[in-house]
């Protein structure tokens, strides 16, 4: 029924290819297949080129070949081995994924675009693509986070929105990459809820100006302004239910549920990050599993909140308490990520998170201590600070930079009612 | 305030004196010598009488003591020496813990009862206490758990309620009862809701029968039956708000939260324990965390279920989602607790979950086994297997006697919505 009148299929690109992007690829592709008369049979995927050398203890690795020993371009290599060597190791893609260097071209006719790129890629490459892509494309932002200043939040879906005058959702879950490329078992929350469009109108009548993207509420500001911008789907096109979205993600063993609730998926994604720093103070201090679990539940409903107060007219409370982007990206994070595990390193050491960071990363960043410093300011200028005790104590200015001891955690959440 | 007009104190009696007993024997004799216009100042431990050695560890034996070598009455040596040797040792008693081997004179008197039994204990020293106790005494429950079978659901706190003709609550929580001993911070939910009481009949007309207590929603049945019956505490006593029955729990390092909803409560504690048992199952198979994380947000969401199917007018979603006793408590339950640690390690081994409960329990039985039984056959006599997807896997007769496989879990789970 989905696909009643429709003559042309989806084409679908992945717009990057990281650990991440290449696990979304290989469950796209994988679906695109599952689903011929929904989707085009390949999977474009855009790859960020650069020299790579087989490492001889690749199983693609086989001396005196003529991939040996010289680099290759890692887009070629993809396509040949089927499989990304240099970010996906030991995970076989189908071969209906197609790696291109050319991001206009990966992009060319597309309907869907999937971003899995790193945050702060994010702009640069949206840039690139004003005017290469149809206009009546949808995007799903499979990166996690917030734009948060002290002027206003910005989710990153609707920064690729506003910058390619489409719409965009997003997808975010307990999701670990390398567990889903082995087709481990997991769960994920899409969130797609397009504003009715304008069919009559081709093209879009200008772009949004800057001052419009840095609405406190963008949620609540922008789909009223931007709908009439955006283009509607060409009825060739099979529609772009719910119903059939969820079947670009679902496999047997990353199961999706569709919401639409863009902006609570969003900020799940971005404030776990706080969570599990909170979560790690008390961890490295020995308090148990009791204090940890109390810590998770807090902040879950510190979250909830938070949603409610800056995106009050879109969010649901159950975004953040029952689906696997809320409850259980929380519970992954607070048993092992790296924001988990370097602040209750910090505890243990007697060091500060900063110390820890830089001496274990490699040079890259934990993201929940910039989302902790960039709520904080923001909330500072809404005079919030006190309705959002966990975030506060987590801020740097206290526990990272010593001013308040993780031992006062508990009094400071403390709920005087 | 809350003591205006009131010339009585509240006596409190916490009936039990295992680990998790002497636990809240402890914290409630804190907050009684803290709240001294509210509460008497003496709290009262029932204790089930029995010799005890001190052992050479303990740092109360003193060779050639009078205390050392001999047995000596645990209730004597709790009062001599502060400390429940042989099951909370090492944490030393405020001295107006009193430990009574004489259970209704430990109850005599007492506006509260605190109830922290093993389950199986509960009906018969609930019969020794009958007549023995004030007409308008109340209780509160910390056992978890509840009494399921074909024929229905009894909570734990109804049948104290209805053995005793008096009102009971419930205590439940992320409350690993050691690390509370300890005062490592944790949070606990008390449900606490009275229904109208008469105030004109200060004594009980009748008992109700067991047909009453066996009804499969007594929180739909029971208030409006039984209100007339209960009696209202006389105006010489402080109220028993929420603010007042929280000061009887509430520590600096064990925060409760009070709500209305005993059911949901009750459940949480009971219920929790499937969950436990499929996360073990999950994590044996080294599914990962995504995978964990996916499990305990489905097994609340069928906790939230189930509520809403049997107690459908008490139940909130909120007490599963959102309290300590609700997802707080599967986190605890799925990180570390006994089913799924057994769980876990009848996957790895390739053994039965009964086997690894004979070998590694010493006699003792896991709650989760027991509860997941006798939901799934209350489940089958409501027709309502198939609403339950993750309460069916992990009933014995599949996972646990081995005719589905736990790899089958996602495939069963999977919503098809």
């Amino acid at each position: 029924m989905a696909t009643l009148g429709a003559t042309k299929k989806h084409k679908v690109t992945i717009v990057g290819s990281g650990n991440w992007g290449t696990t979304m690829a290989k469950l796209v592709a994988e679906n695109v297949k599952a689903h011929p008369t929904l989707y085009e049979e390949t999977v474009q995927m855009w790859v960020f080129e650069e020299e790579v050398t087989i490492p001889t203890t690749s199983r693609h690795y086989a001396p005196g070949s003529s991939l040996a020993n010289k680099p290759q371009k890692l887009s070629q290599l993809i396509n040949t081995v089927h499989e990304n060597i240099k970010y996906l190791p030991n995970i076989t893609l189908p071969p209906n994924v197609i790696a291109n260097p050319d991001l206009p071209d990966s992009c060319k006719n597309s309907t869907i675009l999937v971003f899995v790129l790193p945050h702060q890629f994010i702009p640069r490459v949206c840039d690139q693509l004003v005017g290469k892509i149809v206009p009546y494309a949808r995007a799903i932002s499979c990166t996690k986070g917030v734009d948060v200043s002290e002027s206003g939040i910005k989710l990153l879906s609707e920064s690729i929105g506003m910058r390619l005058n489409i719409y965009c959702g997003a997808l975010s879950g307990a999701n670990i990459a390398s567990e889903i490329a082995q087709e481990k078992y997991s769960e994920t929350t899409v969130a797609y809820d397009p504003p009715p469009m304008d069919s009559r109108n081709p093209t879009p009548k200008g772009s949004p100006t800057s001052s419009q993207v840095d609405l406190i509420s963008p949620s609540k500001a922008v789909p009223s302004a931007r709908s009439a911008r955006l283009k509607a789907l060409p009825s060739e096109y099979p529609p772009l239910s719910h119903e059939n979205v969820r079947k670009l993600f679902h496999r047997p063993y990353f199961h999706v549920r569709m919401v639409s609730d863009v902006a609570g998926v969003s900020l799940g994604g971005a404030l776990k990050n706080i969570v599990a720093l909170a979560a790690g103070f008390v961890d490295g201090l020995g308090w148990g599993d009791n204090a940890k679990a109390a810590v998770m539940r807090v902040g879950i409903l510190e979250m909830v909140a938070f949603g409610k107060a800056f995106f009050a007219d879109s969010v649901h409370t159950s975004t953040f308490t029952e689906e696997s982007c809320g409850v259980a990206d929380v519970v992954t994070s607070c048993m092992g990520g790296r924001n988990f595990r370097c602040a209750k390193m910090a505890i243990e050491r007697g060091e500060s998170v900063f110390e820890i960071e830089k001496k274990e990363l490699n040079g890259q960043k934990l993201q929940g201590t910039s989302t902790a410093y960039e709520v904080n300011g923001f909330l500072k200028s809404q005079g919030m600070e006190a309705d959002f005790p966990l975030f506060t104590a987590v801020y740097s200015k206290h526990i990272l930079e010593g001013n308040v001891k993780p031992e006062q955690i508990p009094d400071l959440i403390e709920r005087k009612d």
